[in-house]
């Protein structure tokens, strides 16, 4: 009798231990893990490193800097300092600056910081790690070409496709896309491949104040017997020797700095218009409808975030164009970078899958920047901002504001001719007006950067205006 | 007495449960395995489509083709087709092309294949998939600066002193580096450095023949007043006008198409020159000595095989040459993709960890590739190669022919003028003599593709050659 429990508990606890056998081997052989072979330790590692942490105040990278040991260590946002970025510097300067200009750069190089970095897109993407996360074989893609054909995937080019289809911001059936080393290189391909081929009289390359530095400084620096840098278009408007030589007409829309929807200025046999929409997304501006431009540029960096990786396209109406801008693109780098296009691919991808997520988290997160700013500088009359009339977007099928990725701030008072040396004493970095072909009353705020650059902009703002409105109580 | 015998059988069973039990668990918490999130999916979908059979004759790639659903298809070798590139297509040309000239990239855009990419290192690196695998999280490196300092990584630089240290082929200490979309774009941004700022006559940049067309071609197509492509070297040798005017050679040691080691045929005060180094490996030539030139410039593309990463580096002494050519990087394409840098970190990681792993196996094939090549062209007068005198390699501590990346073939016979034409007629593409500055008695034929183009190549040449002996029996 006492050996019949006995023996009964053993095979309850036979039956329970072999139970749970089946289910280790369940979880091993059908959880799919046990798959994984040659990217295991890849995978292990970077999730080791993406798991360092940085206080939210920065972020440990792969190939991040190793000071000792190999483990990367923590890059810290600016203002903010320590093995986990968990020390505020408190007097350093708010950096509402961008990366454009040639002196900024050299100036730059030599500095703590810069960067009109579109980090505000981080968070989205620390919050859908799966859908973004990317496995690359050490023998992927090796060859110059895809398919022995083009330097361009047509995979990638499908996803460009289909996420253009569905903001509705751009006509690309029946046209040509072209990807470059970010919206620098493909507006660069674009003005050689609109220039005359044979000319005694280079073309006019123009961009309408305020326009996009770059603009100016790339053409020039290029500048050949092919194309030379007029400056503003509005100088050459409705001059007689324009009808005749050729024009090519720069038009950044939404526009940077002001992020208004500019028009060309230029119309003829003898005008190319090159349409820059780097900011043509619902993150930045109501979408009235989709672009049809001849040629129209856009930018994985003001769409994902992704700056780093160098990755713009251009949407191509005529087939030469799209001849001569690939010949520039061999010309200038062989193609483009097969790793830049992949990781597009897969976040484009990532940005289909979550529907409109990423939209409505830029949109909400510009918006809720912009009703700060609009309150801080609101409190002053000694400052204000570009007008901002509502449109109606066809996205998100609604009247809407401009929520543009740049503050054009304008200092108002007579003697405040220098407003950048006025932020500057405030300790806040921006960008001077005459870079953008403007007066030095206005400055350009980049408002696209991490939180804490954006909290710290503020602060100092506010610091600044009710300082001068006599209230010293914060 | 029956019961204690089942009962004790009951408690094996039990004990060897609970045992399988054990070892389940710690397969689980202690393989590591159980640390993934994020990355398994990645990990998952990239091993499955690594895993897709070509039979040998192709591979699939994650953002590669898809006709149906959404499985890439595979991209099959030249002469070979069906959805496992199964089959040989028994009268297709043997591609023994490069990829370097417009005209040549125009007439590819519609035709089937080219490049000479350097396809022969893909089977390296299908031996080493653990050491190569990547995983790059979504929020990886959006920045367009590292640190908001520079596009220069530098933990990438690291990387690439310890290899040139490790090959003996370049003095890398108190030198800057620089990175760019391949060697192309890397060329590029030294030509503009090294032009005069502000003159009236622009820099000569000269090349000796046979020169690598791209170099002639690049510069004519960026000329302006500052640089003007003015052809062969040795045109401009003992010129008097030339002892003032600035001068800009671009040496390519080992030179494309011959192989050999160049020296500048130009000195002095006025002349800069540019070492293209991208041969200059174990691969395809003895190394006498560390180059230690002013400007040598690298590429990811002729080292580990990674064409389509587009990642080339410049070695430089002069600071304001290395920050003009930053400015250049800046202007083109506002840096270099981090995903490129990203990926060549990784890549020069696996290859420091394999020790002479990738160069003994680079030097293997090309040295019998070498072999097969020379024995067949030995079977004909008609043919001949360029000289190749053994010279000390200070890497491998012994005296050794050179391996170069193309055979530099010459058609002998005084009615073959048009050697091009005649391998055409034996269904071999190569590159005619002229687009190197040499007479079309002579074509470049790379032997730095696929396995398979090489076997077609060597099997087109040897039918050639024993069909013009009158041996019909093959």
């Amino acid at each position: 009798m006492m050996k019949s429990i006995v023996s009964s508990k053993y095979l309850a606890c036979l039956v329970g231990s072999i139970i749970l056998n089946l289910l280790f081997i369940i979880n091993i052989y059908v959880g799919g893990q046990w798959k994984l072979s040659w990217s295991l330790g890849a995978a292990i590692e970077a999730e080791t490193v993406a798991a360092i942490y940085c206080s939210g105040h920065g972020r440990a990278y792969l190939d991040g800097l190793v000071v000792v040991g190999n483990k990367p260590v923590c890059d810290c946002n600016t203002c903010f300092t320590g093995p986990d970025c968990s020390q505020f510097i408190p007097h350093c300067t708010a950096n509402a600056d961008g990366l454009e200009s040639v002196e900024e750069l050299l100036r730059d190089l030599s500095m703590h910081s810069y960067s009109g970095d579109p980090l505000f897109l981080e968070p989205f993407w620390m919050q859908h790690l799966a859908s973004s996360a990317l496995v690359v074989a050490g023998w992927h893609q090796m060859s110059y070409t895809y398919g022995g054909k083009s330097f361009v995937s047509k995979e990638l080019a499908k996803v460009v496709r289909k996420v253009h289809a569905s903001v509705g911001n751009a006509v690309t059936q029946n046209r040509f896309i072209i990807f470059g080393a970010g919206s620098t290189q493909v507006l660069s391909a674009a003005v050689f491949a609109l220039s005359p081929e044979n000319t005694s009289s280079p073309a006019k390359v123009v961009t309408s104040v305020p326009y996009y530095p770059i603009d100016k400084q790339q053409t020039q620096y290029f500048s050949s017997q092919k194309f030379k840098y007029e400056g503003d278009a509005y100088r050459w408007k409705n001059r007689s020797d324009c009808s005749s030589t050729n024009m090519i007409e720069i038009v950044t829309s939404p526009n940077n700095p002001d992020g208004q929807l500019k028009k060309a200025i230029f119309h003829g046999p003898n005008v190319k218009t090159i349409y820059d929409h780097a900011y043509y997304w619902p993150h930045f501006t109501p979408i009235p409808a989709p672009s049809d431009e001849d040629v129209m540029v856009f930018t994985l960096s003001k769409l994902t975030g992704h700056a780093g990786t160098r990755l713009g396209w251009a949407v191509i109406k005529d087939e030469t164009v799209f001849n001569r801008m690939m010949i520039h693109m061999q010309m200038n780098s062989m193609g483009v970078s097969k790793d830049a296009q992949l990781r597009a691919f897969k976040l484009l991808n990532a940005v289909l899958e979550e529907g409109t997520g990423i939209f409505d988290f830029a949109y909400q997160t510009m918006k809720s920047r912009w009703e700060r700013l609009v309150q801080t500088v609101s409190l002053s009359n000694r400052f204000s901002l570009q007008e901002n009339n509502p449109q109606y977007c066809t996205f998100y099928n609604k009247v809407r504001q401009l929520s543009p990725a740049y503050a054009w701030l304008k200092c108002e008072r007579e003697e405040d001719k220098d407003c950048y040396a006025v932020l500057e004493a405030a300790n806040i970095i921006g960008r001077q007006g005459n870079l953008f072909g403007a007066e030095d009353g206005y400055v350009r705020l980049s408002l696209v950067r991490t939180q804490d650059d954006f909290d710290i902009l503020i602060k100092r703002l506010h610091k600044l205006i009710t300082e001068e409105n006599g209230d010293k109580t914060m």
